[in-house]
């Protein structure tokens, strides 16, 4: 049986605020006591992560303190050897941003929040993070007429623009990635998906400094495939950073540890990171964003997150053994999958040419696609059954 | 009691498929007769249409009577005064486009699904149709591996670069409409979402020649907001066509008339048209895509899209009323919707002039945001109470 | 135009938790002060409510304080002339029920959670609430093997065994009413419908003494059709109480105020609690449960209470004038609407008769149902147009 | 490695009409041939069921030749020794049933349906079917007004007591089962849940004669957890039929082969038929209720077919690995998973102890639950990686 135990080199990273989630929802107060971010760390490393991220409020949260903690934490991450691979700021729980961020109606707030993501831009920088993640869970509205959607659309590319000269300014060596959410906490959130992200990251000033950050729940919230998002996203060159985790389709936001939820989709997940099937991968660290269940205390807290690391290693060697496999291959060819590769028009054709051949239309409706043959295999790879 | 009979000015367009549906679905064959598309212009036009739309093969099934059936058309046209505004290819219904068509793994399939585009094109030009919508209903998958999703963004880019190209050598006033989907009747559809098309048309030769025509029901079937999905889509200069029915969130493709399903959302959508709140407005036909049950005989179709101009001509009123209202310019400036308008960071001021000011962040936590307050003033509107 | 200022005949009723909720969510912490219960009885009674309803837990949070809190409660009520119609437990809440109340795995929860719901009984009783609400928001789990689903009914069915006994052996005038959810916060929580909880009723020992207590955003969360499902309630003479509210389909639970969300569906949920189109109505207290959004002061706060009640009597004004309409009378008629309520068996006819009998298919197959004319005429009256 | 070849002790089932489907959508026509019943009877036989199911209009479409296709459906039954287990009537399909069948507003169709249905129950009792199945498919509607729901319930209520009566009258050995589904293609169906359908059932002149058949995607379309709703009816004693298939949450019914879809939902689904961790099991034929997809040809219809048996085979070898690991038998005793099974009060024990004992309720909230260290293990035997 192989060992599933991580390693460096699989690149896991985890949020602070995933293993120190208290449990507080809109139905109750807290489960669990505040877990030291510092002590996290410790504990990541010992679990086989590779690296942390956070919000400017996990690690930070008490601004006399900021100097002890942050030496406490550099020396964790020294003596670990974790990285510091992401950064992110908290706009959402505030009170100030109650009715939004960056693209809040109301300007102070808005300038008060461009000033907090500057702060920890530095932070970021300082502590050698490259990606720099934007989820903008308060920007949006319940209602029609409370927010003038273009006006926010506009501050958006006006706080990314801004953002984006300053860390040019300053010399960092930092990517934003923006995190789509449809809903929740809003009633209707800005960017609800990976494509409403990318074709706002067009319209910046220099669309290559921005990317996306999507997350498995959020998408499939929407009822959407992830798998084929992130798919998107590479072609874009626009997949700087990923959130793994589970969910239940369309309902509250369940931030299931990674392989609990839809489970299929897990597997078409880590086929299209490792880019299995197709062109571009992804590179990045795996970076999980979870939630232990509110009823389990702190054992369960580190069962869900070693169960994160342990799924996908073990859906990453099925992957594998998926496509390594040579009946795999050949129902590839079958299903003519890889012909989709081929330009429609040949080299020196004409539309004319193509409007000119002759096609078995008939034949051609009623020709062996493969397709459920196929999807088989791949299930019983899932299932480890062959 | 205003009169909300439609006229030319209102700009109303139907698809000719939607008064001709005649009811097949998964679970029954036909319960109408077959409408003659001819027909069908006249009568919409007395219904106060002001243009139709069709799929090649709603108008033209038969090739050996398209040259009569042709002659017939435009015989109805000219009578009429009515415009053809809009034209689309079928790529959905014939099975040889059952694993998709320009899209397809098999290159045959692109290849004819390609040409059938290209002599559709001509069509539309002959006939004085400025937008050609796409709507890619087979191009999917239903399962992981079946689809290699970046060889078919290359594929789909290919196509559309193609026909740009065509409509540009030819000289045709003519621009694409993208129509996304997320679902059904594939598994899951490629560019599923408004903000997925713009990302893939900013990768285009020849952007600017390809727009969307987003469908309420499509987007609400994603739980998005469709409201918010056009008013971004105008942001982007990329609403070129809108199809209007009513949906109730996420389950099959209803097509109810337009007002029907979600109406809040309609009387929204109705304000984003317009722009009323906001800077850019739409400004092509009003165009209903809808199904009438298919319960109903044909005293139902024709009621059903009787219902469908009716109901925008209310829900417009309700929108200039709820506009024009003292009450609601005060409750906007009170919820400070109009200041987002305003840049975050002010002329000649520097980030560091920004990081540097102080902020009421508790006044700001405490302070009214006046949006329940604005909401409900809009409902009342809605329901003519004002 | 109409007054729409609510009157104690209106029977309108509020939870203590609505006005009072503070705003927490899983994205941040509280936004408004603490609302004294007291101080929102005197200003509910102002707005036009008739009663007020509670969780144990929102108005006696500090045992200590009890007896001067109920005091002051106590003559709140009697000044207003409020009722307290309903009282329900808080089992939900507190870190002891993470896993479950009633059908939480560990005995010893079960206990103090019955022990809870009994001393709470005591306090309805003395108050003179009449209904006695359920909700099991923590009965459930996130994974299979979590929870023995059976084994959980059974435990279900004893406590509402024990408490039936209870209430019977006390000689109080109270009955209890199960309050459905799908999921929130629990990943599935039992009885997710109201078809499940009437399902579970029938195997108590006295079925007679509880029915359910439907929120519309709880079915609508699961993509159902409250008015229909409340209709089958009433059918089953199980409508003993109501949660009014908004939501926007299958999503987090949103708590909107009445008429904000799914407005046709208000519009034929108040149809449906005046039986206008059918046999049996609700005569009970019409009782509010939403959330003010957290982004709302306290000004909202009442703005949108307010809107509850208001929203409700612009709908009955509707639903009033659109079943007394002689149009809308011709096209139930026209579409048969009342003849479903004669048996399909002819009195004293054999089954072999109505098998001997010839019937017009195909004339059947093709004649009008008339409900699109009919359902427009209700869109209009909606919509205040008629 | 195990081999996965059904067998007839495995009892699989299939519907004549799943293999059969030609691919008609509304989208369009059919892709595949017509399939002759009887050489599909033959078919599924070798593949290795264990009995086949079917419509009426399935097997008998045409009215001259039903005698010679009985004879011809009879030798393939005999020669193979498949049985049918259950008959269900078309009740959908036909125009005449377009607003509905058993609680159409119209009483002339009503009637023609139940003489429908009668004259296909003495079919199903010639053929030994011991389960007659009744999906509702178009009693519903897509307005408020169109349908009288408590009106509508009555009629159900005489359909039923009518057919139990006719069957017990004949001494037939038949039971009912009702297929709930939420929509489509009505907008609301009537009987959407589990939970409404046993709900009607306890109204009946002789519930113990109707119980359900459940349908994994009907209930996963509602976001339902379709292991815990046969769990339910299963403790009702109504768990009659089955109907396994996959579905990806909310959206059109995708009849996707069993295990494609919710694959974790899947594994729970054949825990609760083994009735595995708890009391009742299902004891009835394991029945197929899936579509090909449209895209296949025929060599993909009978691999959708291989593929449904394989998949539960696999699963069931899973589950039962699961529940006979000790480490699970630990893990669900950590968790105290069976004590639920223990009386929340104790024999002899009196509610007034039960209130004067005392609860560590601090301590009880900071237990541990153990529960995702319980899921964990079950993902692990499902990936078949223990």
């Amino acid at each position: 049986m192989t060992d599933y135990t991580p390693t460096p080199e699989d690149k896991f990273s985890f949020g602070l605020w995933t293993v120190g989630w208290q449990g507080t929802d809109v139905f109750g107060p807290s489960t669990r006591d505040l877990l030291d971010p510092v002590e996290a760390t410790y504990r990541l490393a010992e679990l086989g992560a590779a690296a942390v991220t956070f919000h400017d409020d996990d690690l930070l949260p008490d601004e006399d303190q900021r100097d002890s903690v942050l030496e406490k934490f550099e020396k964790a991450l020294a003596e670990t050897g974790l990285a510091v691979e992401m950064v992110t700021t908290n706009l959402f729980s505030a009170p100030v941003f109650k009715e939004g961020a960056l693209t809040a109606n109301n300007r102070d707030v808005r300038r008060y929040a461009l000033a907090k993501v500057l702060r920890n831009v530095d932070l970021a920088a300082s502590l050698g993070a490259k990606t720099f993640v934007l989820w903008g869970g308060r920007e949006g509205a319940e209602h029609g007429a409370a927010k003038d959607v273009q006006a926010a659309l506009d501050r958006y590319k006006e706080a990314l623009d801004l953002l984006c000269a300053y860390v040019k300014d300053q010399g960092y060596d930092i990517r934003f990635a923006l995190e789509p959410k449809p809903n929740e906490p809003r009633g209707d959130i800005l960017l609800p998906t990976i494509g409403h992200a990318i074709a706002l990251i067009n319209e910046l000033d220099d669309p290559s400094m921005v990317g996306l950050n999507p997350e498995v729940g959020h998408e499939e919230m929407a009822g959407l495939n992830f798998a084929q998002g992130i798919s998107q996203a590479l072609w874009h060159d626009k997949l700087f950073h990923v959130d793994l985790n589970g969910q239940h389709g369309p309902r509250f936001d369940q931030d299931l540890r990674f392989g609990a939820g839809n489970l299929r989709g897990a597997f078409w997940t880590v086929d299209a990171l490792l880019g299995a099937g197709t062109g571009k991968a992804y590179d990045g660290y795996v970076h999980f964003d979870f939630k232990p269940p509110r009823a389990e205390a702190m054992d369960g807290v580190w069962e869900s997150a070693r169960g994160c690391m342990r799924n996908y290693l073990m859906l990453r060697e099925r992957v594998q053994a998926f496509r390594a496999d040579p009946d795999v291959v050949a129902a590839l060819e079958a299903a003519e999958v890889g012909t989709l590769g081929t330009p429609t028009l040949a080299e020196g054709e004409s539309l004319a040419d193509l409007r000119a051949a002759t096609y078995d239309v008939e034949g051609l409706g009623a020709r062996s696609v493969g397709l459920e043959a196929l999807d088989q295999l791949a299930l019983e790879h899932l299932l480890g059954a062959r």
